[in-house]
C-alpha cells in the first residue's frame, strides 16, 4: 500500500461524542445562547478532532510550500520565477509577511522546496522535497506526469508525520510559494465546479485587466488541450496542477491521517485542499477556512468545499498568512470551550431564561 | 473648565506624518501592494495614533462598564436586573467570556460599576463609580438627569486616566453589562440616525418576534415621550441612554485625549461611541470597531461612524468580547508595519512590477 493510500485509510470520522458534549457545554455557558456565534461551532469541531474538551494548540506550525510553474512563459504573471526562490530565502531569513503573522501567532514557519526551479544549499533550513525544477507549461502539455503528482502529494503527507514525529504538531497552518500559482489554483476549481473560467480569475499579485483576460485564456487553452477528469482529483493536479499545489493537498491528507486540525489559507493553499477533499471528502471534517481572499476563485472554492472562513479582512498574499492569523483565532476557540464557566459552575439563576 | 471640556480640547488629529510614512512603507515591503487589505490601513492609523512606527501595545485593557436600566420593568429584556451584578461576581472571579477572551488576547479586564442596582463590597477589584443605582424607566420620563448623564461620561474619562497613570495603557477595549441595555442602545442609533425604530431593534439575548416587536414600542413611547434632541449627545444620553452607556462614551473620550487607540465592542458600546463621537468628532480618529455584531442596530452604527469592522463571527455577546478578539488583529497589525522587510531590505530584484 503506498504512503497516500494508507493515509487515507487512516482518515475517520471525528468523535462526534465530544461534540455533542462540547455543545451542550457551550450552550449553559453563562451567557446568551448562540452568542458567541462561529466561535462556537469551531470549538466544538476543535473538540471533536482533538478527541477532548479541553483541547491544547501548543504546537503551532506553518508550511509554506513553494514551487514554480512552466506556464508563468505565457505571461499570466508580473513577477518573474525567479522570485520564487528568492522569497524562500525570505522566509528562511525570517522577514517575509508569514515569518511575522506566524511569529504573532505563536506559530513555527517551515519552508518545504516541492518544486522551485533553484539549487537551494541543503543545509538551509529548508524541507528539501523537490520533486522537479517546476512544472511544464500547462498550455502546451499536463504540468507533470501521474506520478510526479502522486508523489507530490506524497511529500506533503511525509511533511505532517516527520513534524508530527519530530517536534510534536497540533495545529498546522498551509501556505504557499510560487510565482504564477493563481493560474493552475484558478484552473483546478474551473474543473471541479464546471463554472466559466472567466468568472474565476482575479488579478494574482496585481495584473491589469488586459492580464486577467489573457490568464483566463491561457487557463481555458490549458483545459482544452490536457481534458482533466473531474472525477479523477489526480488527473487534474497532474494536469493543470503544481507541485506545491500537490504538497499543500498532502499537508491535509496528513493533518487528517493524524486527527491534527489544519486551516487552509487562500486561493493557492485552498486548491490543494480541494484536491485533498476530492482524493478522500473525510478530510474535510479536520479542515478550517482561515480566511476569505480577495482573489475572486477562493469564494468559489469556499463555496464548493460549503466552508466558512472566520476571517474577512481581504487579504491576497499567500505564504499561509490568513492561516497564521486565523490560528489565533482557533486558539481562541478552544479556551471559550474549557473555560467559560457555565450558569450551574457560577451560581447564576434563572439558566433556564436562556 | 470641567474634567469633559477639558479633555475634548485635548484630542487633536493624528500625526499625519507618520501615517504616510506607514503607508510608504506598507507599498514597499516584499509582497504584493495592497496584499494585507484591512490591516494596511490599521497599521497606518495606529502608527499615527501612537506617533511612531514600531507601535507596542504591551499593556491592554478591557473596560467592562456595567449598570441597570428602569426600562427592563416594559418587559424588554428575558433576564431580570439581578443578572447585572450576578455577571459582574462573575467577572470578578474570572470565569465569564470576557475574561477568557481578554486572557487570550494577553489584556487584563476591569469592571467598572456605573450604576448596577446592587451595593458591592468596595474591596471587591471593581472600579467603583456608581452614580445611582439604575436610570428610571425611559418609557415613563428621561432615564436620568443632564447631570448625571455628564458625570457618567466624566466617569469613563476618569477611569482612562487612572488606568493610564497608574499601571500604563497601549490599547483600550470598551465591553458592556447591563440588562435591558440593547433597548437605550437602539434608541440612540434612532435618534442620530433618524431611521425607524423596527428597522433598528434585535433580539438581544433572545427575544421571540413578539418581544422585538415590543421592545420597538418601547422604544418609540420613549422617543415620543422625551424628545431628545439629536444636536444635543448629552441630551440623547440623558433622556434614552444609560449609565454604562455614558461610561462607554467617556472611555473614548479619554483615550482620545491621551492619544491611546481604542476599539469598541457592540452594539451598547458603540452606542457609547457614537455619544463619544457626537461630543467631538476627532475622537472617531482613535477609534476602531472591534467586530460587527449579529445585533441589527450595530450595523447602521457602524455605518453612521462610517467604520469597517475588523471581524465578522456573528457574536452577539457584549462584556467587550469583540474588543478583547479584535485586540490579536490590531496586534498583528503593528507587527506587520514594523517588521515585515521591504524589497530594498531583503535584496529582491523587480520590486518596480508591483
Amino acid at each position: 500500500m503506498t504512503l497516500l493510500e494508507h493515509s487515507i485509510q487512516n482518515i475517520t470520522e471525528p468523535d462526534q461524542e465530544i461534540k455533542a458534549a462540547a455543545l451542550k457545554r457551550l450552550a449553559n455557558q453563562a451567557r446568551p445562547r448562540g452568542s458567541l456565534g462561529r466561535l462556537e461551532p469551531a470549538a466544538a469541531r476543535l473538540a471533536s478532532i482533538c478527541g477532548r474538551m479541553d483541547v491544547r494548540l501548543d504546537k503551532k506550525t506553518i508550511v509554506t510550500c513553494a514551487g514554480d510553474h512552466g506556464v508563468v512563459e505565457e505571461g499570466i504573471s508580473l513577477f518573474p520565477s525567479e522570485v520564487t526562490a528568492q522569497m524562500v530565502y525570505n522566509f528562511v531569513q525570517g522577514g517575509a509577511s508569514i515569518n511575522v503573522l506566524a511569529r504573532h501567532a505563536g506559530a513555527r514557519v517551515q519552508v518545504a522546496d516541492l518544486g522551485v526551479n533553484h539549487d537551494f544549499d541543503p543545509a538551509l533550513d529548508i524541507l528539501h522535497r523537490k520533486i522537479r525544477k517546476g512544472t511544464s507549461n500547462m498550455a502546451r502539455g499536463p504540468a507533470m506526469t501521474r506520478e510526479e503528482a502522486t508523489e507530490s502529494v506524497q511529500a506533503g503527507i511525509s511533511i505532517v508525520n516527520h513534524l508530527a514525529d519530530s517536534q510534536g504538531l497540533d495545529l498546522l497552518g498551509t501556505g504557499d510559494m510560487g510565482i504564477g500559482n493563481t493560474t493552475p489554483s484558478s484552473a483546478i476549481i474551473a474543473v471541479f465546479s464546471a463554472l466559466p473560467v472567466k468568472d474565476l480569475v482575479g488579478p494574482g499579485t496585481g495584473l491589469d485587466q488586459q492580464g486577467v483576460e489573457l490568464k483566463a485564456r491561457v487557463i481555458n487553452k490549458a483545459l482544452e488541450l490536457n481534458r482533466p477528469d473531474p472525477s479523477d482529483p489526480m488527473d487534474v493536479l497532474a494536469k493543470v496542477g503544481g507541485l506545491e499545489i500537490g504538497g499543500l493537498a498532502g499537508l491535509v491528507i496528513g493533518a487528517a491521517a493524524r486527527k491534527i486540525p489544519v486551516i487552509c489559507d487562500g486561493l493557492i493553499s485552498t486548491a490543494g485542499a480541494l484536491i485533498a477533499c476530492e482524493l478522500c471528502p473525510l478530510a474535510r471534517k479536520y479542515l478550517f477556512a482561515g480566511h476569505r481572499s480577495r482573489e475572486v476563485g477562493h469564494e468559489y472554492m469556499l463555496r464548493y468545499l460549503e466552508l466558512t472562513p472566520l476571517l474577512d479582512l481581504e487579504m491576497r498574499l499567500g505564504e499561509g498568512t490568513g492561516a497564521a492569523l486565523a490560528m489565533e483565532i482557533l486558539d481562541a476557540c478552544t479556551r471559550v470551550l474549557a473555560d467559560i464557566k457555565t450558569f450551574e459552575e457560577v451560581g447564576i439563576q434563572n439558566a433556564h431564561a436562556f
